[in-house]
């Protein structure tokens, strides 16, 4: 029987103090997060270096990505998508400590492409 | 480099003449889309029977979804999450005429689980 699951817009409480992260759903070779957080920014010298690639977007709040390398900070609103291949490194520079920041990430193994 | 996408936010036009389906990313195993409708239902008597598993999110607008078998239609509004198993006979009863409804949906060939 299908069901109405999680509705990806429910903040947690919690997510006030520490971001967040929920598995939404779980496949071979794929995994789909749920991540909020409340102005919470990767801490300081923090990247992520992922052996999966990630596609993600932001379902409400405004966030800040910096890429290793790449001079310029990515802004982020909501509808706003990124792909991230694996081991690119990224972290979050800024999220919106005045509302809650929320993420749809999709992890995949090996290659991901945009059309 | 990384560099933003498309944001899913954004409608295209011809979507107020038919539903407009656009692979925003695919990998192995893997397809992620994102459809508007601007009102269109499923044609009377036409299920979806796919091979894939389906997860589907609502990003904007309303919609209620009729599953095969199943006697009650399934209202969603933004941010609410359905599992469609493989072969999971569906159909969209209604979408919101007055606006654009934008679902992302994943494909993924074989299970996918909600914890």
């Amino acid at each position: 029987m299908a069901r109405l699951g999680l509705n990806l817009l429910t903040t947690e409480p919690s997510a006030r103090d520490a971001e967040v992260t929920r598995t939404i759903a779980m496949g071979k070779g794929v995994r789909l997060e749920r991540i909020i957080s409340h102005g919470q920014a990767s801490p300081d010298g923090f990247w992520y270096d992922q052996a999966e690639a990630e596609w993600v977007t932001l379902l409400s709040g405004r966030a800040r990505i910096r890429i290793a390398d790449q001079a310029n900070e990515i802004a982020m609103v909501p509808g706003d998508t990124l792909l991230l291949p694996a081991h690119c490194r990224h972290r979050v520079a800024w999220a919106d400590p005045d509302q809650p920041t929320i993420w749809l990430a999709l992890f995949v193994d090996g290659d991901l492409k945009v059309p």
